[in-house]
């Protein structure tokens, strides 16, 4: 027999090949999916594979021992070194010899899919434009001069069929003495981003490296920093982090910031420099946590909203401060760490921005889009990241309309009077007894609820702290469940709402949750304030939402998604009595998590995605929320609690809304004021 | 008639277009060379015409005023503007109304011809890699939301048709203000390095920008770096500057500079910095000598050795001072102004670096192949770039073949006596009287010989201040030539030659040549280590061109091109005197001036020519002389002032070698110092 035929499992692609071909080989030339960084010298270990012996009436073969080449020297030697599965063999030595059947063992193959552990609903397909790759190298000749450059791009050319590569200085600065240390053997990352035909050597090790490269996927928000650091072999997030964005000194939402740029000349170079700055602090704390070398950063990837974009990159932002919101630059963005001021990272170290949608819809939500992927919905789903600015999509497969909305920080739980961030001791879970109006509650830290046994002990009053933003979502909502809320979103007095914790706060009332000061503690209340806040936060973003079902010709959606790192803790029963969200059943409600993050690690872990992303982000029709005069007009109706007309079908066996008004006499909050005299 | 004929000279081509076509649209269709910047709008005035009329029997066709469509307004406001000569037509307005002849004038073609100046033998084609283009950019529209770079990349392509530009962040940054300033036109500088689809933005300017761009050719030397300022647009060299190379101070040649890194690491760095910091400070000048902002300077190119080379990019040179002297990288480099800190420039700049042949014949020796083109020859050319290390190429149109050799600095005036660099009062010219042994001398800076009447005025004792390179070897040649030296390069005493000007130095002889000790001047002499050195050199020079000629096959060449600073300086008859070179017709012995600098300055000028050396250099045949036995061979024959055997049989009518002998009684110096004793 002289072309047996080689079967690979499971893809179950066929073919037949000359005796002595390496089953690496076979599966090169059939386009299997077999790993292999060292180009099939037998020092990766990459492509192993699983011979399968016996009958195989399917595929109409029978395979024996004997249809491959014996067990050699170099398997032995890495076996010895490093262990090797019973049964298995390097497809590099391995070589045909009759009928075979070959199992590819799913961590052989080059696109193994890893499945995201939090909110596990989708798999991100290994494909990171940076790859590592293994190379013996020609050495020189004085006869036939080239470059010691030229000779490893001649090497990864025949041994991976590599483009021409190109080298950053300070890399090449080390070329040499890394060729001769590895005596004329190479470790390389080599990065290619898809755009063209060009090929990056970004690190260099001599010989071959056992050590990992690793990608940040960085979520840069007005108010927070995430990052999860990636191993771009497995797909492993080896750690997470996330700091305050410094330029909140400048101004706590995107108006401000842009304000103060208009108010200080040289103002944006401040800020770009405050966040590159946080940036390196970012990947150096990540980089300990995870117990590697910063440098060891090999590439980036950046989501964030149009004003955050523009001063990281710096660009002056102050056009996304008026009509018509021109953006500098749109389309994503291949860039360098050095382009950025990243130096904590690999200096040859590659960034990728995702593309802006329009100039209020950022890569965030670009991001969005490519976690959640409305535009493969088969049915209409609306997509809400909440943040300081949501980013709201809403489409199918047949399109995909995207805006943003300004709802401000209330929702992250500042502008709020007790309000704080989500740390432990605040308070992130409440109910209100309608009976009693008495509230219980959690904080983050403890499972227990505070009229659990043990939650004094475990808690204490000294551990109450304050209200985080889903904490004051369910407050809200819990208040008007329990009638201590008209629908204009008034706050009745004590005699009105029958409990002494409503108490007077200035000329309007506040609900007390809880009350340390006798000793010497916080006292943690809602106010009329807190309310206005939350109004016009859920207003902005129920209007937002509003205007995408409008342009789509929808009265209802299908489903919601919220995401963002406070819409994984928001309680959709809370978010749709309080008129945050157009209505669904309750169980089409479901929580994307960091949907923005998550995009961001996509992007890392595959760089098909990105031209994927972009792409999409070309095909999304924008809608300008700050031009459209019907988003001022849903805005204002959105602004009760909710309005009485608004149906709650599904919720209907939770919620029976108490028709109470305290704005009886005169309206709105002088009517209360007036009433409160009266009394 | 529908379709009149239009024909263009002087290129003779011809198409018939429909009534109505502009002139410009017509040349654009039929491939004619006529320029525009502003794509056809009227504003940059580079697309004049010169219709012509009357009858043209050659062309068959009769062509009259009547032809063309009338003057009109765009073309008036233009003349009243910045004039337009008479006759004259724009060609973006002008259109086909009946059969014309249209003279494109040269100032017109984009790949107009620009003549060097010095040792004109040759033009360049114009076809930088930075050209400059007028845009008129879409203004943004909430409603079709795209970033400012978006629609400017539009405008390119649709204009000019332009791939996909990028822009770097630092003009980014700058891009909405210039767009609005501009009210949305803008003229930007773009880069194609043509070794790609890309297109790169370096610089822009709101409007229709009138200023120029420029480029430096850097010839990077081990002893000076000399640079040319080039009119990216015309080609004219603005300004020229050389400088000391700054490293001198940790090594004179290349191989002290290496040991220096060998016995001090970072010691690469240092000389790094220094010559970067060098850069930066020339830079400065010649935009100071041209009246420009250094910023304009928007690209470069860098020619040097390969040690310069690899200090210019930050590379440790250890390995070239070592078999089998790897290059870290022998191809061509784009990189940018940020890579090699040459921030005077344009903070986009781009910096091209020509290939570097082998480990000793550097990119310097490519410019001189680019500049001199021996692979174009059809008889067999001998081009010597002599340095501080001499390049040589010997080859024609079927093979060309390259060394280098280690000459040292003597023939740059270093480690001479008197030696100085070529500076006003500098010996540049000398002869020696063989009967009087007197000789007379010219210096830089005045026309007169020393025995010309009013030299003692214009030049003065204090005047003269040493030898220069093309000095010292015109002295030496003249003391053969008037029996002061024998064939093995000893001078002769008073007595052995009959003349007071040769006196006692040390154990040996030197000759003076002039002596204003008197007046505190300097004694300006040859002495017997000055032979000796030059000796050294110029039999280093001759073995490697004997050495490419062994190769070749050959014993003789067809004709010698001088070149280098120096070598556009030395006198062909003297340097074959001395043995310098090998015996060719003094007619056919050309100086090609600075043909390093020339060839940095057409891959300046010329974005092709720079594949076409890329490609050259490949197919250049390299010969390693430090490793060639029959190097050395040649050096110790060549050691001779000149054999006795070698014929002269060109110079035979001017030369006539004395047969002196100076070491008959001991052999070699000693021979002489004890005649001397003797005495």
């Amino acid at each position: 027999m002289d072309m047996p035929l080689v079967i690979f499992t499971p893809s179950g692609k066929r073919g037949n090949f000359p005796v002595g071909t390496p089953i690496l080989t076979a599966a090169r030339q059939l386009g299997v999916d077999l790993d292999s960084v060292c180009g099939g010298r037998g020092i990766c270990s990459k492509c192993q594979i699983a011979p399968a012996y016996g009958e195989f009436p399917k595929h109409g073969v029978t395979s024996s021992p004997e249809a491959l080449s014996d067990w050699n020297a170099v398997e032995q030697r890495y076996k010895d070194k490093r262990g090797l599965i019973d049964g298995r063999r390097l497809g590099c030595q391995a070589q045909v010899q009759g009928d075979i059947v070959v199992d590819v063992p799913p961590e052989s193959q080059v696109h193994k899919q890893v499945v995201r552990k939090a909110a596990a609903v989708r798999a991100i397909t290994m494909d990171p434009a940076t790859k590592l790759y293994y190379v013996e190298v020609q050495e020189p000749d004085m006869h036939e001069p080239s470059g010691d450059l030229e000779r490893v791009a001649t090497a990864l050319s025949e041994s991976f069929d590599l483009p021409r590569v190109s080298m950053d200085l300070s890399v090449l600065a080390r070329l040499q003495t890394a060729l001769r240390k590895g005596d004329w053997s190479l470790t390389l990352a080599v990065h290619q981003d898809g755009t063209d035909a060009s090929a990056k050597v970004l690190d260099i090790w001599p010989g071959y490296y056992e050590g990992g490269i690793y990608g940040l996927a960085v979520d840069l928000g007005s108010t927070t920093i995430a990052a999860h650091l990636c191993d771009l072999k497995t797909g492993d997030v080896k750690a997470s982090a996330g700091i305050m964005n410094p330029q909140i000194r400048f101004g706590e939402d995107l108006m401000s910031r842009v304000s103060y740029v208009m108010m200080n000349p040289g103002g944006d170079l401040e800020m770009t420099k405050a966040v590159r700055d946080a940036m390196n602090t970012l990947i150096e704390e990540v980089a300990s946590e995870a117990e590697i070398e910063p440098s060891s950063i090999i590439e980036s990837v950046f989501v964030c909203n149009p004003v955050m974009h523009h001063l990281l990159l710096g660009i002056d932002p102050v056009e996304l401060g008026q009509a018509p919101f021109a953006l500098a630059t749109s389309d994503a963005l291949n860039l360098t760490a050095q382009d950025l001021d990243l130096h904590a990272m690999n200096k040859a170290g590659q960034v990728y921005v995702l593309p802006c949608i329009a100039g209020h819809v950022g890569a965030d939500a670009a991001a969005v889009a490519l976690s959640e992927e409305p535009s493969k919905s088969e049915d209409l789903v609306l997509v809400v990241d909440v943040g300081t600015n949501a980013e709201i999509l809403l489409g199918n497969k047949s399109k995909v309309l995207a805006c943003s909305s300004p709802t401000g920080p209330a929702f992250e739980g500042a502008q709020i009077s007790s309000g704080q961030r989500a740390a432990p001791g605040a308070i992130e879970r409440i109910e209100i007894d309608p009976v009693t109006k008495e509230p219980r509650f959690r904080v983050i830290g403890s499972e227990l609820w505070s009229d659990e046994d043990g939650f004094a002990q475990a808690v204490g009053d000294g551990g109450i702290t304050g209200i985080c933003g889903s904490g004051i979502i369910e407050a809200v909502a819990e208040m008007r469940m329990a009638g201590l809320l008209d629908p204009s979103g008034l706050i009745g007095s004590a005699v009105q709402t029958g409990t002494e914790r409503c108490i007077p706060e200035g000329r309007t009332h506040a609900y007390v949750i809880h009350d340390a000061r006798e000793k010497d503690g916080p006292l943690i209340s809602v106010t009329q304030g807190d309310i206005r806040a939350i109004q016009l936060a859920k207003s902005a973003l129920y209007a937002g939402a509003r205007l995408l079902m409008d342009e789509m010709d929808v009265e209802k959606v299908d489903r919601v998604t919220l995401a963002g790192a406070f819409g994984a803790h928001i309680s959709p029963k809370h978010a749709m009595v309080l008129g945050m969200i157009p209505d669904v059943p309750l169980d089409k409600v479901t929580s994307a998590g960091n949907a923005a993050g998550t995009g961001a690690r996509i992007a890392l872990c595959n760089v098909g995605s990105r031209r994927k992303i972009e792409q999409t982000v070309h095909n999304i029709h924008k809608i300008e929320t700050a031009i459209e005069p019907k988003f001022q007009e849903h805005f204002v109706n959105a602004n009760a609690v909710p309005h009485a007309t608004d149906p709650f079908p599904e919720l209907g066996k939770i919620v029976v809304l108490p028709d109470v008004s305290f704005n009886t006499g005169g309206g709105d909050q002088n009517g209360g004021r007036r009433r409160r005299r009266r009394a």
